[in-house]
């Protein structure tokens, strides 16, 4: 019997992910059918989903077993009312090395003090060694799969690493916290702090101006979680202020960033536009069709959504 | 009975390496005089000593069984004539740390394209994110401590990496090639080329116009071993003409590099003053500390130099 699969996603993606899908599929041992256009909506299987996409109201997908996400943050369908059948998000070797390399690089480049030479010394020799990753602190929000690879990453590289969690968590070389209490003194050590939380109604503004003077004066702010994280005015009050040395944002509340927002041209602010990872259309298709096939073998799914806790 | 040892570097640094080399050497067990100030040459057991510093005529120092040098390069002291003892030159973690650190983070810079982020982007959403670092082919020229130490930390970040070295060597998870016939294989398919190499009459100008011409085009020269490894005319032509893309130089044929050198303002060269790694007193001391027990006990020293070879 031939399983259908409607792809869900923007025109243009569908370019990306034909090929990669329906070979996954044919390794997965499936015989699927995968198209955007699967003629009427309730002969329709699994749907393969980008937030982004034109499809937002799944009722009439009354025959779907599961809705596969492409993108790891699902907070632009969670709260979806017509969304009943089981969500999974997308978790895939590309798009946990691309956020290592990102936040590894980045984390990096504040700890050696990369900016003064990428603009340019003037003939100035000052030739103080930074100091070493061994006596850096850098506190990771989010404990999840891309916070735990970047934990792996920079203790490997010998930085001093804590995390914060919802849950207790037990992670090699990491100094833990969690909760709500844990925020505090996951913070008053941090010299840098990256942000890999998802973006649910207890996340938002995580990082406001009380926490933001938890932090030691100077410390530096790393995201690539999402942009509701961050109370953007605090963040531009403190760094004004001194307390916050400077902001790598690649996430924000609008995107694209709108042209006259005060981040573009703020000195102490990097922006990148939203490019710390993406979902790879050859290892994302193997992470779906492997759902698939569980879902066809009455198998749990992989990466199910909590949709009382939002991620 | 004491072991009477000559600290020669300069002054100023007699003050960050007295309480360690003093620590280091009672923790080695060992019974010595440590000081910049040792009365009779012909007294002096072993002299630390860096390159820098006031001694450059060893002759006097009739009684000393080693010379144990604070730098990992040895190319200011190694021709000298008057040394007739053993030669050891430093290897240490916290040296190889911090050259880790340095080599890891611009490697990422460059593998982000992090500069146009840095320079800003003027309001411009570019959102095509960079490649994994498993599509890009890193080469280290020098696969010694240093070389071998970084390329762990890139090929456990999955770039691509192959070594080049004097003599054939085996490094896992490394693409090796060995000798003169080794360089062009080993350079013709790196998208980014280290040098860490060390500075003798063989590897002069190692990175010349041709060994550039073999280079893919638009590839980027990253160069924190020594600066006579590279053609300084032939490296601005290069990076003029579009073969090379970007140079990232720690080091120079003259340091401070003046201020009117070219590389100071030309917009594809960053230049850091010397800083990629340096030695610290703490670990380094405990490396002397261990030689002159070795020396004392009859035992083999650590990391003597070739001097025929020059490294
Ligand atoms: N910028 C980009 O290109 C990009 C790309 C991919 C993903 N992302 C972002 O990265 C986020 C993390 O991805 P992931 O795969 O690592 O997610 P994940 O595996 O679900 O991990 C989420 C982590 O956040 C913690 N958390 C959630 N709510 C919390 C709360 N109220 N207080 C404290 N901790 C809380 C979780 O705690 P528990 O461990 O207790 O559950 C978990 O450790 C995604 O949601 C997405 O927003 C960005
Ligand atoms: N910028 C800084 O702050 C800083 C700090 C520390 C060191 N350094 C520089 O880094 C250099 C390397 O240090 P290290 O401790 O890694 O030295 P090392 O252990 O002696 O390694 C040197 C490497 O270069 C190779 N080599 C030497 N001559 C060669 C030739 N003619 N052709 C091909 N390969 C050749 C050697 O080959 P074999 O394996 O065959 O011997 C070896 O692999 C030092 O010499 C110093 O100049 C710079």
């Amino acid at each position: 019997m031939t399983t259908r699969v409607l792809f869900a996603g923007k025109p243009a993606a569908w370019d990306d992910y034909r090929e990669p899908l329906r070979k996954a599929c044919a390794d997965a041992g499936l015989t699927a059918e995968i198209s955007p256009d699967m003629g009427p909506p309730e002969s329709v299987d699994y749907i393969v989903y980008a937030p982004n996409g034109p499809l937002q109201d799944f009722s009439p997908y009354t025959g779907a077993k599961a809705v596969l996400n492409l993108w790891a943050g699902v907070e632009r369908v969670v709260g979806n009312d017509t969304l009943k059948m089981p969500l999974c998000r997308m978790v895939d070797d590309g798009l946990a090395e691309g956020m290592v390399e990102w936040v590894t690089g980045h984390v990096l480049r504040h700890h050696l003090g990369m900016d003064a030479h990428i603009h340019g010394l003037n003939g100035e020799w000052r030739d103080t060694p930074p100091p070493l990753a061994r006596d850096r602190a850098v506190t990771i929000l989010g404990m999840g799969e891309l916070g735990q690879a970047c934990a792996r990453s920079l203790t490997a590289l010998n930085f001093r690493v804590s995390g914060w969690s919802r849950s207790p968590r037990e992670v090699p070389g990491v100094t833990t916290y969690h909760g709500a209490d844990g925020l505090r003194p996951a913070l008053c050590e941090a010299d840098i702090v990256v942000l890999l939380l998802p973006d649910t109604s207890e996340t938002e503004n995580t990082l406001d101006a009380e926490a933001m003077s938890w932090l030691p004066r100077g410390a530096v702010v790393i995201n690539p979680g999402r942009g509701p994280l961050i109370d953007d005015d605090a963040l531009l009050a403190a760094l004004d202020a001194g307390q916050i040395a400077h902001a790598t944002l690649d996430v924000f509340r609008v995107e694209p960033l709108p042209t006259d927002h005060p981040y573009w041209t703020h000195p102490q602010v990097t922006v990148t536009p939203h490019i710390a990872s993406t979902t790879r259309p050859a290892s994302s298709a193997r992470v779906v069709a492997e759902n698939i096939r569980r879902g066809e073998a009455g198998e749990p799914l992989l990466y199910e959504v909590d949709r009382a806790r939002g991620y």
